[in-house]
């Protein structure tokens, strides 16, 4: 990630929590005390945004920091992920925003582990989906990728994906396909909603290069892998969930997409000790 | 809400969603072509966040406006929240945008009334705390009182909370909260947050507005309602829950913050049919 | 105060003061050319600013900085308040900004610490209110607590005022009290606006924690005072200058706020030597 | 003055005032009520800063305004200088933001117009200086012209000002304005800084456009005027008061530049009275 | 493209162009004079950035626009492209940037227009890079496909381009290729960079989607053409001029990607007059 | 150049290029493999911009720097202009944008050379005008000066031109002059803008600063220079090329501006070598 984007994160974050002073310990703290203090985890998962987490307090200060677990890793209740030590002062006032941010994003690191370890032994990458909270997509697509997901198209501008709207006023699949490919660079892929095996056939006569399965039940997937034959990328959504995963990946879809990974995320539950 | 804060929000989730064209549509519709959409609750809760949702278009566009129902209302599953009509390209690039926005504070509003409504016939009121994603603290407070809950502090600066690492610096609590109140301006509360009883009474005799009961059992927060006895606030912290929420509220406290209203947020479900 | 914030004025400053180039120094200057200088008092007060008029050379390049006096500390004309080495380009250009912030801040410290010595020997603590320069609220706030002042609520979110629109669109003072209880979170303090015993009276019996004594005279002061006993804060507040503070401090009100402590300040004399 | 500067200073500057809610408006009063309010002059001076006052309205919403008086004018107490009519939660919100710029305004206006008056008959210009406050320069020089009074240069980019510095580095005033010629385009004009009349002599014999007599008194600038003949345009500057304009003024100097028209404004007293 | 970007580039263009006030026009004219003026072509080529440049002016205030001519069309020496009428003063003010952008654009569309007629008649498509001036990347791809080529990749993110050090990296085209495709995501597409035709054997076996042909000649081109046979998109890339082109398309390669469409642009006479 | 300035087109620029990742290097490199690199001038003429192409890398993350050619000295084809050594990926990241803001600057810094080559021997000194690329002004105005030019005016604040506007709605030339001398401050210039002898002369009596002869003949510009005979500064302007620059410096013009120099900029091929 470019830190620049990740730092505008974090000031904006700060300015929030803090505003202007800390009541209490700018009143009450001699501000070059210094206190040690350690990220320890309270539950088992898979840890995303440590370094976000421990920018935090860099930019507010001079800190010592020392990372025992990295991103992408498994942790356990009663691990030990950093430590660090700084102005006490700096240090509460880093506390919240710090663990406000590496909660969330461990807290989808280790839901992204989870429904990735349910596609085991299929062939279905799990990926995220654009239903991110605002001003925060690169974050959680980052600690998507921490989890073992990889990423759907980043925004509108990168990948063109065709929905009854665009195909509606083109006429057909067919149509809209090619005249998209007239437009677009030759960087860009062509993904294609499609809602039942007749759509998924024009769909693959066009030569795109994805077909998203939209809310299809598993029977009627399996026979799209079987039509598709590896001739297009072939991608699962709707509603997939802890439950129904593993029956979806084992149609032999290549991609569930989840938006949940994003937009209804369990924090995960990491505390700052000073010690 | 100043509307410069929700505006400034709204163009940054668009330039992250949209970056600089929406490839699909910029490239295959009729810039002058119209569509309408209703904004359709697939769910049952609390509605937060529409005016919110429905600026988004209002930022990209000219866009018709119909709203049904206003924030702080019951949705049921079926109902129409708001209609809109304008621009199909605009419509289409303002759609993810504008239901991230919705679906996170209505999950925030409905998670907040369902607590509320396990504390009905106590005299417990339901707050927020800190732990807010960043950059999104003024929607999720918001959407705590769509809920019916109360916001807590909204930042370091309005109030005046004492921890351990203060109060050991101090010596005392009552040191803490008599040095504070030399320095703070007359409009800041100052709450002390405690972790038994004896904290609780050195506390109540320092003439302290709030006093934290820090992850005390019921029994405990029953003696301290006896102690208090109304000569200061008392908040209840720690995990809250919705099992353990309606035995808190009897103990007597005031307050009762839940970090989970924020930071534990499941989406609301609620589409954008375009007809 | 946050240096975020801080660094924000003080850049936005720089690019007014210098834009692109200083014609004189870039153009005639040797840019590897060192030169020490020196703060030097041309008056006599109290010192405000001096850290952030040493930060702008810190954000403009590599200086040696001395500090001799604190912010908060009396300076007599005359006095080296602090020294610094460094590129005599970047200190040319540093200049106008680093003395226009110190010069204003220290400023308001004076005045402030001028009306807090015409209380000694009562009850009442100087404050400031919202009557601020745009952008300048943090640093003005702060130079009056150098003063030995104390800040009034920092925005119209952090404490509630009642003033007679609200009061009459409730109906009365009790009802305004009490309908914004039911929705004001718990840390946000309520203060009442009066300007007549009557007020004062009504004002009290709904437990509202700060009354304001809207340009009344010394004698209904005392009266609220006796009326008061304790029971609220009350804080005097209309065109208090320096001829009638002692006479309002010695009604034994809590507090008086003055607007020219930020709304009319005189600059404080600094000067920024090159040796 | 570009209305994208000021709107960004507006904005600015009702994010600090008001922050997210107004506590008492939000929560006390029906959004859709009216009400009328007039700005009030409460005493004599000149005007400045009534657009921008008036625009802190239009970003907060629908209002009608009526302006009856201009920037500029000479205004009484008692005068009403405008009306606005609009929801009354945003005029409370914007009130104290709208007062706060027209009040510091319209000071500079009425100080700077005093300082004209009392060089009537001369012919002496009014400057101000870049004594200015951080982030207002562009206001701040505007009301000076709305006084009467006309600008220095803006910043240090487009006008070159030759201090000690600059000459000693050059080794002589003629050397450095020599220097300087060769390197700065052909629309800057040079300033020199001079002590004394052997330093106003070399200034005059380099054909620069503009020489500083700094802190001289009469008698020296009386000479100075003498010497230059017309040849360049004589400044006056240091520490000119209303006490010692006048005599400045008669020496013959074409310049009287004065920080205290920015750096030392003292608020002139409007208010806004709703009705 | 987002209009919200094209916003923040006028703006900032704007500020740069007029900073805080017009001297000549400020000073001279009746803010309240209108004037009419026409967009006149003064040479012959294709336009883009007509709405840009008219976008300028209805930020600055009240204008009557009739537009004649459209993005992507023809324009001869002597077109009217449009008209605008509005305040004196904003058209001045907004002329000089206006102009800039259009000149700019359509001098890209132009260049655009006549590598594209070049490859009549062949296969290949043009498209620009990244070599593009910071803080217009928007608005020179926009142009681009103005003139009829296409977009390569935004940026670095949405697609990925394998050179000598990833592959040297990773042992080998094979390993590289390989390797990516584990880590990003199903809408990137993976180009690899060749300069032989070992490398372009090595490149298809892959199955990366584009293959980039680095400053190879023709006749290795149409080698590297017949082994792809299809099976790979082919980008000829290194220094492609009006000279060089109509021979490089020959080849049969898919895409001529050239930098100069965008890194050396001469501007397109157009200009605003006044009538 | 103040480093803020320069620093945000920077950032601006890599944010544009980079997006979050770059999917190839991100993916593929070690963090923490370390190359060096050259910049290499691949053709000859005058280097303007290295010190912003290498603050790229600074503001990326730790790098050695060396740099052999300092701004405004001639480069040859296969001179090494400056070393660095860091982190591959992010000398991989800064790369693009790196070259593109040296190659454009040095392009300027070489075409404007080129023109004071001609210009040999007379008085004549070429300028830049204001016909620049939205939001690099800064930049563009510094290459020109790296190349031996001077900058004409910043911006519409910092010198007031008359054109046919302004002097038609004053009446005249004279008027015009007399009218905005009353209002503008001492430290602005004014140039009128002249399209015949007439003019000239009527410019010439109103003591105006600079007089600009608007695509005039070389005759006539001559016959101007004999009548302005030292009294202001004559400038030339209106589409003056490398073919006839020359005759037009010998006419005895004092200026030659030259939009080009700005608006049609070639890259000036430099590469970054990784060794």
């Amino acid at each position: 990630m470019m830190q620049f984007l990740v730092d505008d994160i974090i000031k904006t974050a700060l300015l929030e929590d803090v505003n202007y002073i800390d009541a209490a310990a700018d009143n009450l703290l001699d501000p070059k005390a210094i206190s040690k203090a350690k990220f320890l985890a309270k539950a088992s998962g898979v840890l995303a945004g440590i370094d976000v987490a421990l920018r935090v307090f860099e930019l507010l200060g001079d800190f010592k920091i020392t990372k025992y677990i990295e991103d992408g890793s498994a942790v356990n209740k009663g691990d030990i992920i950093a430590e660090i030590e700084g102005p006490t002062v700096l240090l509460l006032k880093g506390e919240r925003t710090s663990l406000n941010l590496l909660q969330h994003m461990s807290g989808i690191a280790t839901m992204t582990a989870e429904a990735v370890k349910l596609t085991k032994g299929t062939n279905a990458t799990v990926t995220d989906t654009r239903k991110t909270l605002p001003g925060l997509r690169v974050l959680q697509k980052y600690a998507v990728t921490c989890g073992g997901g990889k990423n759907h198209r980043f925004n509108l501008s990168d990948a063109a994906m065709l929905k009854d709207n665009h195909i509606d006023a083109c006429g057909s699949i067919t149509k809209a396909v090619e005249t998209l490919r007239q437009k677009i660079g030759h960087t860009v892929k062509i993904e294609v909603e499609t809602r039942n095996l007749e759509e998924v056939k024009e769909a693959l006569s066009t030569g795109c290069e994805i077909i998203m399965l939209d809310n299809m039940d598993c029977e009627t997937m399996k026979k799209a892998v079987e039509l598709a034959n590896g001739k297009a990328l072939l991608e699962a959504s709707g509603n997939i969930t802890a439950e129904t995963i593993a029956a979806v990946a084992k149609t032999g879809v290549d991609i569930i997409s989840i938006g949940a990974l994003t937009h209804s995320v369990k924090a995960f539950d990491i505390s700052l000790k000073i010690f």
